[in-house]
């Protein structure tokens, strides 16, 4: 397969793989995709542990990191990370703060420790900014930005280290932002993808993005792709490439929650739902008690961005590990549909490339027979 | 181009029109496709007539008709059309009739008029049947059932006339039941497609349907499907052709609402929403103040089907042609994003197979570089 992707990165198929498990990165990579790592809930000091490592297992191959640098927020105009945390958390309602514990007792969830609690990891441009620093410290291959795009600077820094810069978008507006603040490659993301996502379908996303952006721009595919057949597809609407996440919780080298895996696995297609409970902007996940008890009667609402995130995220780990998991979720798309098994990551990668190899010979014989 | 669909058909290009206008069917399958009339609006009196047009137009090429029959409603065990409309327009709740009054009212609609009100025009069993038997008179390919899989009796009728069977689904369960129902062909259809819908996104459906019918059921993908990329990537998923519908609605033959056009004309795919407010189950519409409305505090919500549809079906009519025009609204899918420009239906035919060879030859040459 060739495409400007993987004659630019010098990989063997145009297949990005998103995850916050190092194991998965190196093990795409080494298999002929690009492995990219989340850095979303590492501080600066473990992002640094989790590159080296991946620097030593990643075969030499190409590799990039994620960072969420978010365009708009509450207290954006803050200077200081901790004057803004200490600004947010006063900025939670009490009654907030009571229903989310209200909701965790009923289901058995132990009660909040005295840790301190770092509530803005990485959803800032405060907090993302030195973990951009420790990456471009690293032999990276490409920088992306979930949640808009990256400001003129970290764009610029990048590009200084040789490093390509890829930012999501779910309309082909925000597309025509990250290609006006310089991003290289647009992520076009479907409603169907899991984690932060729109409106628009990946079917109708993808030509709208690929016509807006224009030549000089690549475009990969995201939402709904976890099979050769989907590959394929994204292609085929003018993609060079694609952007995978949700495939890679059920792979052997995740480490998923192990009270989320079993749910992933026995989840339907029509088992996720968007929902602003997580970080106050919509996002797909697996619907759950959780999802639910957000939308329901009693529910207070929920606050925006990054308050929700502020409010909930010790929540997260506590109802993962205790209590009788029915609150358990996870960001997932709805091709969880079709992760039942679980494989190796570098299976996963041939199996796409087998099936996708058939989907286009067949595709390739019907439109040339009389 | 060759499917199983084209050989059974005897058709050009596995394309499907689906279309209230006669004009449109007899334009697209003289143009190699094949047009399919929907029936919801007709009583077999004019059924008839619309089909006895379409005999003395469509150049002796095929053509399909659709028709209604919900599996499940209200008053579904009603042996009688009058005496099953009566009892659910005594169900109607007071405070809805009111609620929409007073939004009519606000938007200066015209009141409502003396006229006989077909509520249930063609949403039935009862009333479905009969355009069924008018369409069975004439030499049509193929009778469609939207809304779930029709009864057996009406599926062995029209294979007794030698008329294949299409049923639309919305999930894989749904397919399946369909393929029970001795259905032919499968019309699975993704959230992002206009009117009645599901979830399920078409790019994460098309393979779960594929999988789930087998290898003697055909699979016709629909939902978002207006371009020739898309309809490579229908393919492409497993299907063996489209089924579109809202691409229609701004083509020169087509008879859309005057004050409709411009809206559909100008929308972004961002401009739609799925919405119980036409029929109470979710269809997709052009986002307006209609749709709005009901989802607004002052919304008294949706009533079941046919008790919705049977309260606001009246006011529709009124809607479009009177009154100040922000209520005006129609079911139409997220390619409404790409539907621009008002063609003659032979032209979006043509359009839609260039860009598909187009998009083939370039999947084809990306995969087999080296």
């Amino acid at each position: 397969m060739r495409t400007r992707v993987t004659e630019l990165f010098g990989i063997e198929y145009p297949i990005f793989a998103f995850s916050h498990c190092r194991d998965v990165v190196a093990a795409v990579s080494r298999a002929g995709g690009m492995g990219v790592l989340g850095a979303l809930y590492f501080t600066p000091e473990e992002l640094e542990l989790e590159l080296k490592w991946i620097d030593e297992h990643v075969g030499g191959k190409p590799y990039g990191v994620d960072v969420v640098m978010p365009a708009k927020y509450e207290g954006a105009d803050a200077g200081d990370a901790e004057e803004l945390l200490g600004r947010l958390q006063a900025m939670i309602p009490q009654g907030h703060r009571d229903f989310l514990e209200g909701l965790l007792a009923e289901h058995g969830v132990e009660p909040p420790s005295e840790k301190a609690n770092r509530t803005l990891l990485g959803w800032t441009d405060q907090t993302a900014r030195p973990q951009v620093e420790v990456a471009l410290r690293h032999d990276i291959a490409l920088l992306a930005s979930a949640l808009g795009p990256p400001p003129a600077d970290v764009v610029e820094l990048a590009h200084e280290h040789g490093v390509k810069v890829a930012g999501l978008a779910s309309t082909a507006r925000h597309a025509g932002k990250q290609v006006a603040a310089g991003v290289d490659i647009i992520v076009a993301q479907g409603t169907e993808a899991g984690g932060h996502t729109g409106e628009v379908s990946t079917m109708v996303l993808i030509p709208e993005v690929v016509d807006a952006v224009g030549e000089d721009t690549i475009v990969l595919a995201a939402g709904g792709i976890g099979r050769g057949r989907q590959v394929a597809a994204g292609l085929a609407l003018g993609a060079e490439g694609v952007w995978t996440g949700s495939i890679w919780l059920t792979v052997e080298e995740a480490d998923t929650p192990e009270r989320a895996l079993p749910k992933l696995l026995d989840a339907t297609s029509r088992d996720t739902v968007r929902s602003r409970a997580w970080t106050g902007k919509p996002a797909r996940f697996l619907k759950t008690a959780w999802t639910d008890a957000w939308e329901s009667e009693a529910s207070p609402g929920t606050l925006p961005m990054p308050m929700q995130f502020m409010l909930v995220s010790d929540a997260l780990p506590r109802i993962a590990r205790s209590g009788d998991g029915e609150l358990v979720t996870f960001p997932v798309g709805q091709i969880v549909g079709s992760m039942n098994k679980v494989k190796p990551a570098a299976q996963v990668v041939y199996d796409l490339i087998e099936e996708y190899v058939e989907a286009v010979d067949r595709l390739t014989g019907l439109t040339n027979a009389e």
